[in-house]
């Protein structure tokens, strides 16, 4: 429909997907405490219990390896607070925040990794897609924004501990896990309660952690039926559609394996934020840079530590496709996008 | 309606209120990230802070004051993990965990605070309804059982920080926030996004903090409607029912303001978990001791704090009760839970 406005920004969050909608509403009928050993709590654990179990299959891991909690920041913090781990700049602030983050990218994006058990690497990136081969023996990795758009197996990773989020594969905010390599000791960050076997106390969000193992099913279902295969098309139509006029333009990471739903592309001169606020008024949602950082203005990060300069980080945005997202929708994002790059191109002179 | 289930376990996590429900529902068709600058971001932002400002005015507190957290374990460990405040063995696992627990409590279960300034105490127990005078200039109080059952207003109280969660007064579970004395300030324990003023980082939990803003509206204005006063007196009617025949079981707390829902009662020799079973099997949901701790059978450390012998403590029930429990329904408990006591005083000789 023409005139409605259309989301390209899923790498910071994605539509909830009906099957979570309906696993949460059917979840608001079950009253217990999970803890609570009566019926009403039984239940409520049964609930719990499944959705792990969704969430662990979809993940390729085992139900007991996966740990709730309320996103992958605590997820996060859990698996790398006080721990020391390196990592490079193109982490999400919220692993670099726990990190030394002076592992050396190259242009393509990629990392080397000289020292697996103490550093953590992302699977994907947020900001431009590109997805690293994960060294044997890494202790951690944010598998958040590569799950649920690419297979991803932990028990086949070799890796001590991985990071995801609802949120990004079409299940609600504010619940996510860290799932651990087995016989892998965690101390528990939040205390007072036997939960999630005593790594991680609180009553359990048990309305999230039902939408949870309900999108991660249903992503999972989505990966095997090429549903991402036909998203990595349409990005690839719209990338066509830009670089054949726009010969400045930097399409970032296109050079590197990368999520078929993102798109990164920075052009010197014409700030992200303003082509961020200009494509909202014009009906679509992008972004510059990662979404909790994005309501600070400065230059990416990420393009930063790819060895981009000041003028091309700071005109990079960010777009990125989910299943919903249409071959007339990206045309239609490229006419527009490509009518305000014109008239850049103009003022420039 | 007989022969339906009765849930009496509302200390441990009340229904889902249909205005929460409606909120969160209405929330699910917001996809944007409260982060994200676009029209969609901003929805989703707007949505978050109604319920701040939902929140803020049910508690008494100002909406810049309130920092949303994953539940009230959360909550605790932000007030006082490395503090070494005191408490008193009657708190909560997630406050006693981070304290030296160790304040002296008297027989009805009043805590004496030497210091407030390096203290928490709860507002009111879980377990057995009692309610503290908080201390001026307190440092931490563990609100979550008193919200939405009493008045409460945080800015005359004149503590520094109250914890609250939403399950408690019909929001979902996995949602709670700390609220703060203005002018304080809190060292982040989740790191790597500006959220809640860079107080707690992470992608808020948008569908449960629109059910807990709309949940702490109702709950407002049920108390000030009279609803608990009702509530009240229907638990006075289940006490008078049972103290009229069982002259051997105590009811803890009664000589101190108690909540009006809470029922704590103790049959010494009578194991609360047997009691909790065996109605559960007659369709009552109680428990023994507070939910996140019923898995684990031991006695009640509140009533241990008290002084109560080993034989009291894990005689223990809690039978907690709320808005849409009838007069009808207590009564059939009392019939219920009479006639089993009665089986255990034939055992007795």
């Amino acid at each position: 429909m023409t005139g409605a406005r259309v989301y390209l920004d899923w790498n910071a969050t994605a539509p909830l997907r009906a099957e979570a909608r309906a696993a949460m509403v059917a979840a608001m009928e079950v009253a217990g405490n999970p803890s609570s050993v009566h019926a009403e709590g039984r239940a409520a654990r049964a609930l719990v219990e499944r959705a792990r179990a969704q969430v662990a299959v979809a993940l390729g891991a085992q139900a007991a390896d996966v740990v709730f909690t309320s996103g992958a920041t605590e997820a996060a913090a859990l698996a790398l607070a006080g721990r020391g781990l390196r990592c490079a700049q193109i982490e999400h602030d919220a692993v670099a925040a726990w990190c030394r983050a002076d592992l050396p990218v190259d242009r393509d994006g990629r990392v080397a990794v000289p020292d697996p058990a103490a550093a953590a690497l992302q699977l994907a990136n947020s900001e431009t897609g590109v997805i690293q081969d994960l060294p044997a023996g890494l202790a951690v990795s944010d598998l958040t924004q590569a799950f649920g758009k690419i297979p991803v197996a932990f028990d086949w990773l070799d890796i001590d501990i991985g990071l995801i989020s609802a949120h990004k594969l079409g299940g609600p905010k504010g619940i996510g896990a860290l799932v651990i390599r087995r016989g892998l000791d965690l101390a528990a960050q939040m205390k007072g309660g036997g939960q999630e076997m005593g790594r991680r106390a609180g009553t359990e969000n048990v309305i999230g952690i039902a939408g949870f193992g309900a999108a991660a099913e249903a992503a999972a279902r989505d990966l095997s039926e090429g549903v991402w295969d036909r998203v990595g098309q349409i990005r690839n139509i719209l990338e066509s559609a830009l670089s054949a006029e726009c010969n400045e333009t930097i399409f970032v990471g296109q050079a590197a394996p990368r999520l078929p739903n993102t798109l990164c592309l920075a052009t010197p001169g014409w700030k992200g934020e303003t082509q961020v606020m200009q494509m909202d008024l014009a009906g679509f949602a992008i972004s510059a840079g990662s979404a909790c950082s994005s309501g600070k203005v400065r230059a990416s990060r990420v393009l930063r530590a790819m060895g981009f300069d000041e003028a091309v980080a700071g005109s990079a945005i960010r777009v990125s496709l989910g299943p919903q997202v249409t071959e007339d929708d990206v045309l239609r994002f490229a006419e527009a996008w490509l009518d305000r790059w014109r008239k850049f191109r103009q003022r420039q002179g």
